[in-house]
């Protein structure tokens, strides 16, 4: 059997460096417009190979587009009608209604699978993927009942053999659940990293004095931009009202400070605390 | 020697655990006005016996002050007033102008060295204190023209034998600073860990699609409100003013998104990026 990876990756890169363990009679074949990529998939033995995207969708049982998604709904469309009968395509992008959507409109829908894993790093590119990222992650997998039985059949079996928990979601509350518990984070990190670089031109001053927290809080904000500027695009809705609401909440924090009303403050505090109840049960699933 | 801990939290309590390795002549008392922390201070041996605030300045040669600032701020003239010549007070507060101007106007200021370790955790109370919190860590000494050379050096010798790199720096410049390398990153995440938190009623979607990237981002959020309130309090006008820097960039990011200005997003989070640049340095230091 031979498995394409289009757009090496930290996701693709590492669900292939997963599926590899287990499934050592399997040819992983690469596709990727940039050099260095499939320099480093091959040295890394991420791929065994580099073919270009016709090739890829000839020769794969399946085939997992992984690059960013603005690619995905570019190429998603035209990867349809090149599929042969029989073969199957799934994506991992961080966006589902509108990838989804387009796939709607095409006549093999069913050799589609929408799929994605709730799992990354700040790092991005094949150099980044290690086999380690994926096993004991949640994957939400959007509109199963679209896909054929047997293309859905051989997306959860790998996806279960590279270490996975399956959840199934429809692709609009995917996009709205993710607006919040991910794509906001990303934000609130990229804008805080950029806050904090402007005022401080002093980068010694920044060594000296931050810690621990501040490391764990502007992480996010070495995230890759091409990445990230088309999934806050596809996702712009919710995205922009999730923003909106935690711009609202700054505003109040803001006037609570300013006010000197330490009540409503303290008030905020507690109830965010809470969260560590949340944290407590993301690290144990 | 004698020893005191005033104030037996997460700080404080780390601090006599570093030093009671290297000092195993010094009889380490403490004080805290809850009953639970003294007991948690016993058991974890933070601390060889519980004293009143008095008998402490009577015997110690070295009083830490590590409560929360608000404390800190209405306790510091008094504690100056009934402590004994030859004798000093340091305290660990996470702000400066205030303690430092406090200080400035009783007659045995020179007794006094103002200093903030740049270390903590989302964690506190005795329970959270651990020794290898201090080590390896930077510490900012504020107006040490204005400690007593005798003063100052039983302190320096402390924080080095703590493990701590000390940094001189004047009360105005460390709470700027601190504003933005600490105060803005503690309220974003609570305020993002509420914004959540109200958004998703339902844990369980958290739970299923939140990745290591939202912990991240939200840690700081479980943090000790009594700690915090009063040190946004002090430090008002600093964080005011990131904050009010943070909410203009963020609402300039929901606009670019709002208005499919994806040059702008890839600006900005590429501006972002650069943040790695200063992490590397963090995490090297």
């Amino acid at each position: 059997m031979v498995v394409s990876i289009i757009g090496i990756g930290l996701l693709g890169g590492s669900f292939a460096l997963a599926l590899r363990q287990k499934y050592p009679n399997v040819r992983f074949v690469g596709v990727d417009t940039s050099v260095v990529n499939q320099k480093i998939a091959l040295a890394k033995g991420i791929v065994d190979e580099i073919v270009d995207l016709e090739e890829a969708l000839t020769i794969s049982e399946l085939n997992v587009l992984s690059t960013p998604v603005d690619a995905i709904s570019k190429m998603l469309p035209r990867m349809l009608d090149l599929l042969p009968e029989g073969r199957t395509i799934m994506d991992l992008g961080s966006t589902k209604e509108l990838i989804c959507q387009l796939a709607d409109t095409h006549p093999k829908r069913g050799q589609f699978v929408a799929a994605h894993p709730m799992a990354g790093t700040e790092d991005s590119g094949p150099g980044a993927a290690f086999k380690e990222l994926l096993p004991h992650k949640n994957v939400i997998v959007c509109d199963k009942e679209k896909s054929n039985p047997d293309s859905l059949g051989l997306v959860e079996t790998f996806l279960r053999d590279a270490g996975m928990k399956i959840h199934y979601m429809k692709p609009v509350e995917h996009d709205l659940h993710l607006a919040y518990v991910s794509h906001l984070s990303h934000i609130s990190s990229f804008a805080l990293g950029l806050t904090v670089l402007d005022k401080e031109a002093d980068e010694k001053a920044i060594f000296a004095m931050a810690s621990t927290g501040f490391s764990s809080t502007v992480r996010l904000a070495k995230s890759s931009p091409q990445m990230w500027a088309p999934i806050f695009d596809q996702n712009k809705t919710n995205v922009s009202k999730a923003l909106g609401d935690y711009i609202e909440l700054l505003k109040k924090f803001k006037e609570a400070i300013d006010n000197k009303d330490l009540d409503t403050s303290l008030n905020y505090m507690s109830r965010a605390n809470d969260i560590g109840r949340v944290l407590a049960g993301i690290e144990k699933k």
